[in-house]
């Protein structure tokens, strides 16, 4: 494997297959001890084939997405039961309706009594039954509906009686878990999340219109919340690759980062004290996602070629393709530790974003094979 | 172009290319009026042949690249003198002689004797004779060897004697100025950049090596530089599209930015006075460039689908596929002007990065008609 980091061009994308599949096993593992609550993998950060058949194997095949094209791409590969989690828009559904034409079950969300309307009009004249979830908030975060409105009870009655749609249910996302700094704040997040998605069910139900399905989730809140009780399925993406953010929520450790960018040493800046990368925000993303976190991060945090933290480094700063790599303390760096050419990996502040930056996986197999996983791209 | 407007899928990339000329036409007529100096354009924010080939109408086919794939990207759209701007390290070296061998001018930069030493061995070992340039350091932001080094001289020596190396001269690039807050600061700064690079010219030729060219510029030390005597080259980027942070230094005006991104209004979030977007960072990028400056930015302002500003509403937050926009002033927005469904673009924090989120421009021609112009990715 070492060879093989010392040939790959830099920058390059590394997944420690290894770290990743501890990861999937670690969730699994707290989803079974807490009353075996299913769960529908976000494939929003794995944006691969190869990835989500590992992540799925075994379990049901279906997870949720992000953008149309994942849905398409990941329908493409045999998952026919997706969630996209972007409200829904009238400019799209004829290009949902595509793939429920074809027998996938897109299941779409919204949050608006108007575009309820639309869609089960629009639906019925492209003569499918679209299935749609209603988005709840429950953190002031991100879309969704209050669970206390008059509204609630009349779009969940509009989406089962419309001709175009199916009713399944209610979803939410604690967003907000994201900029937590305690994890009994995200436990009581967890609880906040679970408890606007029942409530919102409760009254759908009470009014008589039937809402089978429960969704909640986000990594932090799957990771720390205490019940799952009522709730059909878990949703979660980050988990999976970890990363200084969640690393810094105390979801993960630096060891359990599976994700990290191969850059090669192209500079040495005496007087500044930094070693220069030839990866730079491009490769690393601009994400400072852990800025306020206990974990320092900059633009991510250093490991040798072979991913051993070397503490105490940082990326202190990025170009378009330079990073500008510091000692934490502004102590000097000895350069000769690092020599123009030397390799080493960047671990990454958002996962999401870091892989965004590439086309592909170099996995690295724990035989010592790398395995080159495309990813998809694009809405 | 309205109706191609709303049929486009969203997020989508869109160049109005009138104003993208007359960005070109500007620069043009600045360098002309200061004594013509010869400019080698920067791709790395545009990555795209068709922005390119309107970027060298009419001058010689000579850019500068940030990555080796954009080198032979654009060489294999035919510009044959290519320089690229990130150092050399020993395992890019095969790859550029592949090139030198091809026949296209691909220079390199370094500002390490060891490397040089290893780029003229290696070339020699290779049979091609590598272009460089020793790249110094003007404002202790990026890479780049002091002008008054002792080794300045030495390795311009190394590589002017070597076998596998033609020496061009040398190169610096103020960065510090994407950081300053007054127009008289980058004018000072470009005036910085001028005589580092003369200074470690003259240095040079006065050691009895040949030093032709001398290479400086950035964007906003283009715009607002006094004098470039001396120099042989300017080299600029986003000056051709132009953004929030151009804006914020004064280099452009709102007008001026002719890329934005085409949206579609997902959600209403009443309580928190918010329309929800479907463009997060993913399509926006992370990039936070211009929250220091006068412009408030966020993650980008608002404007019409025909381009017209919408004062006072930003995109104030993002999630991966979801961007939060709100008034600055905190004042509630009228909904009813943003029904689900609206189309909406946003003016971009920092060109390269928004551009890099996408494989196509939608180029809005002057006459109407809307183009699909391919984007290059990747290292």
């Amino acid at each position: 494997m070492t060879q093989a980091l010392h040939s790959l061009p830099t920058p390059s994308l590394l997944l420690d297959v290894a770290t990743f599949e501890r990861n999937i096993a670690r969730l699994d593992a707290r989803l079974r001890a807490r009353g075996n609550v299913l769960w529908r993998p976000h494939l929003k950060t794995a944006k691969s084939a190869a990835v989500a058949a590992r992540i799925l194997a075994g379990r049901a095949a279906k997870a949720a997405v992000s953008t149309l094209q994942e849905a398409e791409y990941f329908a493409a590969c045999g998952i026919r039961d997706l969630l996209y989690t972007v409200p829904i828009t009238p400019d799209k559904i004829a290009r949902v309706a595509r793939l429920t034409q074809r027998g996938i079950q897109l299941c779409v969300i919204l949050d608006d009594l108007a575009m309820a309307r639309t869609l089960t009009r629009e639906g019925a004249l492209l003569g499918v039954r679209v299935p749609v979830m209603l988005e709840v908030d429950c953190d002031a975060h991100r879309g969704g509906i209050d669970p206390a409105s008059p509204e609630l009870t009349q779009i969940a009655d509009e989406l089962a009686q419309g001709r175009g749609t199916i009713f399944r249910g209610v979803l939410t996302h604690a967003g907000a878990s994201y900029s937590c700094t305690t994890s009994a704040q995200i436990t009581a997040l967890a609880a906040d999340e679970r408890s606007a998605a029942v409530k919102a069910a409760t009254r759908i139900r009470s009014a008589g219109v039937a809402c089978p399905q429960i969704s909640v989730g986000s990594t932090p809140t799957a990771m720390f919340g205490d019940s799952f009780d009522d709730v059909t399925e878990l949703r979660a993406g980050v988990y999976f690759f970890n990363d200084l953010t969640m690393a810094g929520l105390g979801v993960c450790s630096l060891a359990d980062v599976a994700l990290s960018v191969l850059t090669t040493v192209v500079g040495h800046q005496v007087r500044q004290r930094r070693l220069l990368l030839d990866a730079g925000w491009m490769a690393l993303s601009a994400d400072r996602s852990p800025a306020s976190q206990r974990i320092f991060a900059g633009y991510g945090v250093l490991a040798s070629v072979d991913g051993q933290l070397l503490p105490g480094l940082g990326v202190l700063d990025t170009n378009q393709e330079h990073g500008m790599v510091g000692r934490i303390d502004d102590q000097p760096i000895d350069f000769t530790d690092f020599p123009i050419g030397t390799r080493l990996r960047v671990l990454p502040n958002h996962a999401c974003a870091t892989a965004a930056a590439f086309d592909a996986y170099h996995a690295l197999m724990p035989d010592g094979d790398v395995a080159l996983w495309a990813r998809c791209r694009g809405w």
